[in-house]
């Protein structure tokens, strides 16, 4: 690390709070073991479509609409209100196990953390409580405000506007190699978490911190050789 | 229809060409049945992110990245040169059995052609030769010239300027929903063939014209009900 930052802001799905509990409702629903993997994959490049052509939907209906068409390209009958019960499990999803003490030990250091994500405002606030996780947050932030998908650079620029820090000053932590992609580009430090499945883009920028869990990304920010 | 549209812009893969070969050739390498959706799904993907922060490389360089990260998330071994080889089969697809003669037709009323794809420029020349059909075209696109991926506006947009056709005068003909979207949201008319496998997104404006194949498409244009 050049220098340390002041800010930290946490990417939320799949990087602080663990799907497999949707992910195995949507495998069992569609009755294959990647159809969440399609449908993730789907859902992140329809939000970008939407970006791309200036249009703007909350991530949840486009959450259920991809969900629709998987379900359709599959021939899976299953009904819309049945979708929707299985997309409200992302609102009861829990913190991967080493997340809680490493926010607080994070927070206890004098870092500033705050959650971005392509999530609406109030179900990331959702999220983010029922995980026991919200009160670490100085800022929630959803990309509704700027009504542009990550890794879009005017939803990271949006946060370092708000929290009035530099890009140099901060790192976007995530376990998506596009987040940290977009994270990058405006000048951010990068924290990559690579959990279970998920790689960095080949030939991608090395990111300024690289663990598998949050433990090695806290450690390396509470301990830094700089 | 509200007026004919004088020039008629392809997509190119699943559209025209059939892509059965390496979806087969992807799903045997990677040992599962939708690992060959999985990666599609996450090419455009990447595309759209790569657009999102203003970098752009060659679909083929992107595929390729893709594909491996694919590999790495199901824990398949697999050598890049194995992964390229697969990826070659890319320029040897065949057409439709329908759009060689429907292109004839089309093309013989009067109707001016031209493909317009995400693949880079001499990728596509190549398809389109392989598959016997370039000859139809007045002139083949590759968003490489724009450095944006479809759907951006500025893929279609280049292609009209090119042509010098106001975009009312013009349809985009895709098998693909996030095509369909870009193409409307720039005024274009369009065109929805609904290979296997294939849905629009739900709640989409209702494409100009529909059909199963290719077929249906030209019978619409070619014996309008204004």
């Amino acid at each position: 690390m050049k220098n340390i930052p002041q800010l930290l802001i946490f990417d939320v799905n799949e990087t602080l709070l663990d799907m497999e509990p949707l992910q195995n409702a949507i495998n069992d629903a569609l009755g294959f073991t990647s159809a969440f993997d399609i449908w993730f994959s789907e859902l992140l490049k329809f939000s970008l479509v939407e970006s791309a052509i200036g249009e703007y939907h909350d991530f949840g209906e486009i959450a259920l609409r991809t969900l629709t068409m998987t379900a359709q390209k599959y021939s899976v009958a299953i009904e819309k209100e049945d979708l929707q019960k299985i997309l409200k499990i992302t609102t009861m999803l829990k913190a991967f196990p080493e997340v809680k003490e490493m926010l607080y030990q994070l927070k206890n250091a004098g870092f500033v953390l705050v959650a971005l994500t392509n999530g609406g405002q109030k179900t990331v606030e959702k999220q983010l409580k029922f995980a026991g996780i919200a009160a670490y947050f100085t800022s929630i932030y959803s990309v509704e405000q700027v009504r542009k998908f990550k890794p879009h650079p005017e939803t990271y620029n949006f946060v370092l506007d708000r929290m009035q820090v530099e890009a140099k000053n901060a790192m976007l932590i995530a376990a998506h190699a596009w987040d940290i992609l977009g994270a990058q580009h405006v000048g951010l430090q990068t924290g990559f978490i690579s959990r279970p499945r998920k790689f960095l883009f080949p030939q991608q920028i090395k990111p300024t911190v690289l663990g598998n869990t949050l433990c090695d990304i806290a450690k390396a920010l509470l301990n830094p050789v700089i």
